[in-house]
């Protein structure tokens, strides 16, 4: 048996790093996707094995907490594991550390499967899931209720394109974050950087939906964000600034 | 001295492909911003060698052309190679191949450095890139000039965003080709594919900036663009589509 925690080797690309030279949120994002996708795969199941089932994972909740963002040239590690596995949800959990070991990102992720036809949730392989469930901390906070947004706020205008289509045609899970933080102003990410953020998928973005992202402070530092279609939302978010 | 010739090698990621399943144009793009950072890094002439001179290289064309798009989970390697070298420019050379070593895109790209201070251009150590000029076939036609569209066309209006920006602080080279192939409708993608793609970066998109996205069909399936900034491009681009 392989073992329970993968580990996963990073070194933060030059060209991909946002204008303070540090690594952005969508990018910690896209490691994690990479060691939960690797992970999953060389366990038995990944996106080919739940293929073949006709379902498909479906990343549902993400929560990350980051006290240091990686820098340029920076060799990181990513750590992920199962937390928790039941019918309908499963946890997975990771660590980004630093070359010399200390954590710079957690997260708490919870993902569900679909079945690929009628794209509603199927039980998934608690067993096997269970196998892989390790015992190390996670110091993140749940993902918990985003109060909603959309009332209270205008929204700005967005209509989903070709670049932000995953391979099942649908809205992109990091895009979501991109246009998410793309309605903070550069000068809060002068001043400030999140500490923490939320993301809950609620329904899937399609080509051409015409969108609206909201965007409120609900407490000094904290917002709360949503995306709309058709004054329903499709997702929620939340980002807590501090300063560094 | 290191082999002239730099070899990466990439499996593509399956939550990183478009709804065709392919890797996307920006996505090549990203794999050979990676080789050529690591190809000039290894040989002495990388983003911090020029950071040490107060240099920075900046991409002024790319032109690819495309015989196929790699798909899910697939291997690919992607060889990079100093093409010539002059005072003001070089030109580096790129081919990806699949796991049997067939072509699937070559690609030239026209590099300058500047002067970080200025931003003018700066000359360049002929001397210490010709070493490593390869004499190895890069069979794709030498980025040529692009007629202007946008006075004949209306553009679409585009604000440069937080996620647009490189560590420079300017939008990023591969967000200028996400912008323009989303001004191309899903039914294309879906009838025809991208066979041949080449941009000139003309000058620097910067935060808030707002630019106008131009598109038109100069020949059957041969499209020019531009990205305009108070009517003046600060980018030209063309894409030649085929069916497959």
């Amino acid at each position: 048996m392989l073992e329970k925690i993968g580990t996963f080797h990073f070194v933060t690309e030059s060209y991909l790093l946002d204008f303070r030279g540090r690594v952005t949120i969508p990018m910690i994002g896209n490691y994690m996707l990479h060691a939960a996708s690797n992970h999953a795969s060389l366990r038995g199941f990944g996106f080919s094995d739940m293929t073949e089932k006709h379902t498909a994972w479906v990343l549902s909740r993400l929560a990350m907490e980051i006290s240091r963002y990686p820098a340029m040239s920076e060799p990181v590690a990513l750590y992920t594991w199962i937390g928790e596995a039941g019918r309908l949800f499963t946890q997975r959990c990771f660590e980004l550390v630093d070359a010399a070991g200390n954590p710079m990102v957690y997260a708490r992720s919870i993902w569900a499967a679909i079945d690929m036809q009628t794209r509603r949730p199927t039980p998934l392989d608690v067993e096997a899931l269970s196998v892989y469930i390790a015992d190390k901390s996670c110091p993140v906070e749940k993902p918990g209720k985003i109060s909603p947004v959309e009332n209270e706020t205008e929204g700005v205008p967005y209509k989903v394109k070709y670049s932000d289509l995953d391979i099942n045609g649908h809205l992109n899970s990091i895009k979501y974050m991109e246009h998410l933080l793309d309605l903070f102003d550069l000068d809060l990410f002068t001043a400030k950087e999140v500490k923490r953020f939320e993301i809950a998928y609620l329904s899937e973005g399609r080509y051409g939906m015409p969108l609206t992202l909201h965007r409120k402070e609900t407490a000094p530092d904290k917002y709360n964000m949503a995306i709309c279609h058709e004054g329903k939302a499709i997702c929620r978010a939340t980002a807590s600034w501090i300063v560094r």
